[in-house]
């Protein structure tokens, strides 16, 4: 891999990062909240950061760079594309109770649901991020979509995961804006609370996960390299989106774009029954 | 141009929500709030948000796709990159006079500065921008950086743009939810006034925006062709980071990168003198 030391550093950081925001949530909920627990009341909400931090951001930014760890190119691309889904849909699981806990505190204390723009947000991309788990799974992992689908559908794959991404991130910075708001009265936030100070770095946290996982991903020569004789997935010249190397990897041009569908197509015919064809492995 | 309609299609919606932000967050502070003035009080601070939307939001956002209208890949990159600097200077200056309307806000009333995840983000952003601004203003548009510089620094560059103008957006979400929960006393934000609806759906908007900016701007295929002639920019095998296609618009493979870039300099000798010569039209 080109550039090693500088992905492993940046990886190193991100997990670190992650990891980090991960610790202060805990913190935050545990030492200046009221702790966790099921009970309708502030034990239960407290599950709502928690969740959304460790299972949206932290696990939905590693499985967005799963792809790219060195070690993991030897391994077939349906391992890596299982494990991808595998941890998005551990996220999406941990998104949906975090929100679960929010409807229930609000059910028991009779304070109504979706009023702010946070819950509007927030809502509509847990929607979306499960809308984008079924249809990755459909059409990505699956074996029965057609090659010509998977080729369209995949640059809106990669530019909705990253949109998804960072509206999660903008969307726990209103929930932690939101709730410092609420609950720092007295002494109020405008006064430097260590809870207000604390709970800041938490977001700062957070935006530096994000930055992190966007270079880490958006960096072509970090790919993980086509096998050889493996074909390109290019519909209307090099529609990749963000992943734009995977057309620099070879001597493919774009003007090629439709010939190769045509050669994935016989390449699909070749290769039918095994889940790592040729096909599948070029598209993501 | 590939795909035309399609791109005409997206920048007129992106034109047309940019421009409904605007008018909204208008209606916001003219209809629902004080209006505007520069008074110390709260006809001062409502600059704050028409300004952070207007020159922050819609301008920067504009300014990340000029290089992408077909109409204007006539014109000489060094035209266009003046006028993408120009745009993000006049962005700039708003996003600066937005927060000089806050601080002059918070002092006349006494309030503290800087307490929020808002204002630690949103001044962050303000001053990673300007060094953004100015940084590109030296190494890009300026004929006297290196090419092998400008070849280190584009990646960084193109990476660091989207990041902000992503961060920005975060940042008026997170200022919306703020100044929503504080105004929002009786009727409760929480009852569903008429301005918390219309100040979310502000929210939206803005949110809309800026993915269909981060669509459009990373669509290989509406890229700015290269004009013929012209050289290659790609250190470390293709770090154009978002803009891959800048590598497979032309037979170039990454494993030339090198010798690409010492034609460069053969290149930039031949044109030195001229502002618009090939080594720059090839870095941005």
């Amino acid at each position: 891999m080109e550039g090693y030391r500088g992905f492993l550093g940046l990886l190193v950081s991100a997990l670190l990062v992650g990891f980090l925001s991960v610790i202060f949530v805990l913190v935050w909920v545990l030492h200046y909240r009221e702790g966790l627990g099921w009970d309708g009341g502030a034990l239960e909400f407290n599950w709502h950061p928690v969740l959304a931090v460790t299972g949206f951001v932290f696990i939905q930014g590693i499985a967005i760079i799963v792809y790219r760890l060195p070690w993991t190119w030897k391994c077939s691309k349906f391992l890596m594309k299982s494990i991808h889904a595998g941890l998005n849909a551990v996220a999406a699981v941990l998104a949906i109770i975090s929100v679960v806990a929010v409807f229930d505190y609000h059910n028991v204390r009779s304070i109504p649901h979706m009023y702010s723009l946070h819950s509007w947000v927030g809502l509509t991309a847990v929607i979306l991020y499960v809308q984008q788990l079924v249809l990755g799974f459909l059409i990505f992992l699956l074996p029965w979509a057609p090659l010509s689908l998977r080729a369209v559908v995949m640059p809106i794959h990669v530019y909705s995961g990253l949109l998804l991404f960072g509206t999660v991130i903008a969307t726990v910075l209103m929930g932690v804006t939101e709730k410092l708001f609420f609950v720092l009265k007295n002494p109020s936030y405008h006064s430097f609370p260590p809870e207000g100070v604390f709970t800041n770095t938490l977001g700062l946290l957070i935006l530096v996960f994000g930055a992190l996982i966007f270079w880490i991903v958006t960096r072509p020569q970090w790919k993980r390299p086509r096998e050889p004789g493996s074909i390109l997935l290019q519909p209307n010249g090099g529609a990749e989106g963000m992943q734009g190397t995977m057309a620099i990897s070879s001597s493919h041009s774009p003007d090629s774009a439709e010939a190769e569908l045509s050669t994935e197509g016989a390449a699909r015919k070749r290769t039918l029954g095994s889940l790592d064809d040729a096909g599948q492995r070029s598209t993501m």
